[in-house]
């Protein structure tokens, strides 16, 4: 184990990663360093970081604010090796996590309320974000290591599988949060729609939480699958038929889709006061909205994002006492511009995790 | 007084009013039979009856769903000259109100938690609605008598001047429905969008809840008047540095514009957790959502339409307590198509009432 970080510690030199170097190239090896770690830091050695679609859309310059280089990733877990002299939560040798945010400005409203990622001023994303200490663009897990703000680090519980437990830093805390905001549990009906990497965990962890779950996918060969994760029925969303049998039925929906669709066929489906939650930004615009069908039933449209710090670390706890982690498959970092493809054409089930100890091969 | 009615009452016959013939011609006389009462009705003499922009859409089949000869007029006032045999919240003489629904399924959810409005097969409608009894179509407050259901007739409170109550009961309920259920009141900050026959019962409403309130307008000679109805701020919504200066400030807003604008630059002075409350729905559709302004900050676009009846009467109340009515002009049924040319145009400060009386001039 290493000591405890003095102040004035050194650069860490030469940390290896994979990179997008344009939005036109395949990822490819990146050498780089980081910024010192200062008295509130955590130095942790990547095992693991899950490949999100957020991922993707940010190396391709899709959402239009990409600085390149740019390192992916904020599905990370990782051993800790040293921490800084304020730090008391971790030390040398805990299993860690750090998600999509690395810093915010710690006193408006919401960092107030512990909910970091709706700082005012913006929280820092954990790449492509610029470092509220030093201003440089932030690398992501796709690295072999990252310093990170203790506030910023989560604990990944006693036992958790750390490949399986990556994903839940983002797929599952931006399913988690909205479900626990809504209120999904026992008397409830909630609709995932999209079972993706987030629409598997928001099946698992409304099952989990005991709400009646409902899936709506276009594939029917994900009926089974859904059932098996958790969904008490599985809806094919292009049959209008099914689709109108649900008519006023749900309310809570997740929508996971991160594509241009059609909400009104969705919206239809709460009951009054229900509210569809979009935790996905597409592209380009969804088609327009059926004013009515919101007035007719007091029916809200919302989006949510990610979830603070103390409720990605109830989140965590929330899966270890269900059992709870994703589906996964891992893969060399190597494989990561395959991923990419595969990804796209939804062949995953359902989420790609980097064993990053393949960046040394 | 009238005696009680019996069952196996007369038609209702003859009964004088203004009538739409199409879509393309102006309002004009017209004369016709309402079902006979029966022993739960309440049999009306309408006083006064408030001109609400549907009423224009309806007559102009601008919502595509109009059964000509249309009789308009669903914020109706009148005196009661009959009651059926199992009516007993009211008699002879009495003031009452009806507004937008004459009846619904009375069996669903919603109608028994009392939101008959948002009834899963559909509430009546006081016009161009298909009467539950009988089949016919309904027809509104531009005529001399109404026969309502007593579950669907309010109580216009004592002292209550009858000519400015008659548009609370639709531009006041409207406006008062989503501003208790979303909670405002002291220590919240209340938008209100657009300052018409709606926004300016918002904005009395709110400012009568004691919220603070934030009006948004376009016309900057309406600054005086928001100020004088109520509201501690007025935002000319065009000018971009002004808008700015609300972003993250509000903690509901309450849009009452139903002509299609961008819904983004309001969504963005959402506090974390707000909602913005859409009550008007717009011939075309609004522009795209910029999904990202929900996501950050948790953000919701609700829709309300106006209320059910036990707040209904909740709303009257709660005016004859704080003293608020409309602020109208008060017109010959003669001039009604004058008043539409006028309120198109933004010419009314801010509901004109028709003078039933008139209809027999």
């Amino acid at each position: 184990m290493a000591a405890t970080l003095a102040a004035g510690m050194p650069l860490m030199t030469k940390l290896i990663a994979f990179a997008a170097f344009s939005a036109a190239t395949p990822l490819a090896p990146f050498s780089f360093d980081r910024r010192a770690p200062d008295e509130e830091d955590v130095v942790i050695d990547i095992l693991y970081c899950g490949v999100c679609h957020s991922d993707l859309h940010t190396a391709r310059n899709e959402w239009g604010r990409t600085t390149y280089p740019c390192v992916p990733g904020h599905e990370i877990v990782g051993r800790v090796t040293a921490v800084g002299s304020s730090v008391s939560r971790f030390k040398a040798g805990d299993l860690v996590g750090v998600g999509c945010m690395v810093d915010s400005c710690r006193q408006c409203v919401n960092c107030n309320d512990g909910l970091e990622q709706y700082c005012i001023s913006g929280m820092t994303g954990t790449y492509n974000g610029k470092d509220r200490k030093g201003g440089a663009t932030t690398y992501g897990g796709y690295s072999s290591a990252i310093t990170v703000s203790d506030r910023y680090v989560v604990r990944i519980p006693y036992g958790m599988d750390p490949a399986a437990a990556a994903p839940l830093l983002c797929a599952g805390i931006t399913t988690y949060s909205p479900l626990r905001h809504w209120k999904a549990g026992p008397g409830k009906t909630v609709g995932i729609v999209g079972l993706g990497g987030l629409g598997h965990m928001g099946v698992k962890l409304a099952h989990a939480m005991g709400a009646k779950v409902v899936l709506f996918t276009t594939s029917p060969d994900k009926i089974a699958d859904g059932k098996a994760l958790g969904a008490d029925t599985v809806v094919i969303s292009t049959d209008a038929d099914a689709m109108a049998a649900y008519a006023n039925s749900l309310d809570l929906i997740i929508n996971t889709v991160a594509v241009s669709h059609d909400l009104n066929v969705y919206l239809r489906l709460l009951k009054r006061d229900g509210t569809m939650v979009l935790v996905g930004a597409p592209e380009h615009p969804h088609g327009p909205l059926q004013i009515f069908t919101l007035l007719m039933g007091r029916r809200s449209l919302a989006g949510s994002g990610i979830g603070g710090m103390p409720e990605t670390q109830e989140m965590l706890d929330f899966c270890a006492e269900h059992g709870l982690t994703a589906d996964i498959e891992v893969i060399p970092i190597q494989q990561i511009n395959t991923a990419y493809a595969r990804m796209l054409k939804g062949e995953v089930k359902y989420r790609f995790v980097v064993d990053m100890a393949t960046l040394q091969a």
